[in-house]
């Protein structure tokens, strides 16, 4: 079974998917034994992390707006590819360090997440997008 | 075939877990292609590297605690999340940066790893752990 | 079907081979629902990035570059592992934080990359090498 779950982002930062990605593998997946996620796009990323508390997720985006600042930061003058903006090419330095695809085992007809592990989808634009994740089940 | 395996560390740092990984392969999956591994937490991290020369994994373990310091650190002033101690959110930046899921093709009952490379537990909490990682044979 | 593809880089950078891929699933990949992509070497990554416009890899390059500089530069002094060179640690860490495995779904008998991705092979050492992928169809 494939199919392709669409996540609107509010621009950057985590939006969390994990009840869309359940809710698949219950109505499809009781035979399946692994759930095979793939996002679509150059400029944002899938990520498991802890969703119990919200400022782990907030955490995450302040160390990566470190590690890549905007291109209009004078330690990121050597960026060439600018032409979506100062956010464009930085959003493609993160989706290269985090996950494009990710696998998550299927036990008993549900995701065998950890008990603190979340589904996310991590978006590098400033602006909201439509992101298309396609999920096979195996 | 799917099953969890136990890898206990000890502290920061790398544990190779290929023989029992191997062992499984050989017993369970020779019809098998491939073996996808995921990790259950969000504080530790799989990784696939050069198991030749321990120096390999010590520099490792000191890159990264350069590019992600502990929260003590000035240069973490910013992290929120610290319930758990200066070692917590760092070790959630980890978590993002390195894999929680890895796939490894199975040719004639084997793992297909290339001469050098070896399956690891990257621990990057300071305390041992006994962590959770799933192995799905398909 | 499981094949090994050989990558040939020309040193330091990123090498696309999407229509290798793309001509295997064409191929042999009518019925199935996955690729599964594995390099076999701590020394390059495989990575899903942009082909429209070359600036994207070449500045990939340059962070990457600042990111893990050479053992030669004073900020990498605590790097042990020398045997091969200045370039050969770095490799090794930029195989640490970028894919060594990916996956990506076939729909209608063709690989279901977004509009803009591409495959490339990164080599992080600076002589050419010739590199083996395996790609696994389910």
């Amino acid at each position: 079974m494939q199919t392709t779950l669409r996540i609107h982002t509010r621009g950057a930062g985590l939006t969390e998917f994990t009840p869309e990605v359940q809710a698949l593998v219950e109505r499809h997946g009781r035979e399946a034994s692994l759930a095979s996620l793939f996002v679509q796009h150059t400029s944002c990323s899938l990520l498991i992390q802890e969703n119990a508390d919200p400022d782990v997720c907030r955490d995450l985006r302040a160390f990566f707006d470190r590690m890549v600042p905007d291109a209009n930061d004078p330690a990121m003058r050597y960026l060439t590819h600018r032409a979506e903006g100062p956010d464009d090419m930085p959003a493609h330095i993160k989706a290269a360090v985090l996950p494009v695809s990710l696998n998550v085992p299927i036990a008993g007809g549900a995701l065998a997440l950890g008990t603190w592990q979340g589904l996310y989808l991590f978006e590098h634009r400033s602006a909201p997008h439509e992101r298309k994740v396609v999920v096979t089940l195996i």
